[in-house]
């Protein structure tokens, strides 16, 4: 495949889609060919399924969950990504298989192990070129954005959630040190953007 | 678990339904509690995934189909069947993973040891105390049905496909003899019937 597969990973708010469209400028700008994706839901198949699992009533069993998010992910990748790869295009995605990981893993039900796998399967072992994680302390975040300093059960049960997935996905880099730029979110937006070109300009062709 | 989990396979035709009512009726009458159920689309997100999987238009990728039906496993597994089968209650189920294997299997396109694979960790290694095979010869079967004695190219694709689902389905009841009860579904609905009692009643409690 003649194309570059980039992916953004972090938690909810760390900036992926801010960093992800100053990315897709500068590489149009450059006169690539760029494709802006996500999962779940970057196929129409993956519409349908995103719709299941993040709006349906009612309770899905976490082995059902994660093999509907395989099920996306294997669609999103046969039917739109690989053939974007094939034709030369830089394909710029909002959380892959990382994500799946990192969460479950977090979640403390499944294996991360059999869900990185199962990615793997629905996949057909590929991999991004580049992942970028924009690494945040959620606690931190959070304490900015609130005027409280106490929280409740509830609170404090999400809180320790996030940190798991952060701390997951600081694994996940420090495991494929290769694929992953770990990118600090609190620095100013152009200091973020210009590490990732230059993270992502020697691999153009 | 104390109940017992018994599943029929075989091509469409072959007298699954049929047979499946005659087992419950007799199963009742001994007083015994008795669930039917299929696959897919046995439980309340399943019925959502039935409709995707086979009536969907549009192409679906072969892995993104396989996990589906996997994901509609998962769901149906644990909140229906061992649910059930915790109870004490008979399942009686059309369909279960010897299918997946068998048509994923005859569709030559995904390994159906994978297929298999993916099936167990969706049900956690659920596997049924009991399965009915009720073999049909599909090209005797539509000869019966039909005066024509010739098929055009798609008809005879169609018949290779059924032979060699009919294949896989004997091949797999080889490996696992002690599972499987093979019966030769042109046999009269009685005798069959009573075969498969005979099979049932010595694991009833």
């Amino acid at each position: 495949m003649t194309g570059l597969f980039v992916t953004f990973e972090g938690g909810d708010g760390a900036g992926k889609t801010t960093q992800s469209d100053l990315l897709e400028s500068w590489l149009r700008e450059r006169g690539e060919t760029v494709l802006r994706t996500r999962e779940p839901g970057g196929s129409d198949l993956g519409v349908e399924l995103r719709q299941i699992v993040l709006h349906r009533r009612g309770h899905i069993t976490p082995r059902a969950e994660a093999l509907l998010y395989a099920a996306d992910r294997a669609h999103h990748i046969g039917t739109v990504v690989r053939p974007a790869l094939e034709s030369g295009a830089v394909v710029v995605q909002d959380r892959y298989l990382d994500s799946s990981v990192a969460y479950q893993g977090a979640g403390r039900v499944l294996d991360p192990t059999e869900v990185r796998d199962l990615s793997l399967w629905a996949a057909e072992g590929l991999l991004p070129d580049v992942t970028i994680l924009l690494d945040l302390d959620e606690r931190r975040g959070r304490e900015r954005l609130s005027e409280r300093t106490e929280y409740d059960r509830l609170e404090s049960e999400a809180d320790d959630f996030h940190q798991r997935v952060r701390h997951a996905y600081l694994a996940l880099a420090e495991a494929e040190p290769e694929r992953f730029l770990i990118l600090d979110a609190t620095r100013p937006v152009d200091e973020l953007a210009l590490a990732i070109r230059e993270r992502i300009e020697p691999l153009l062709p």
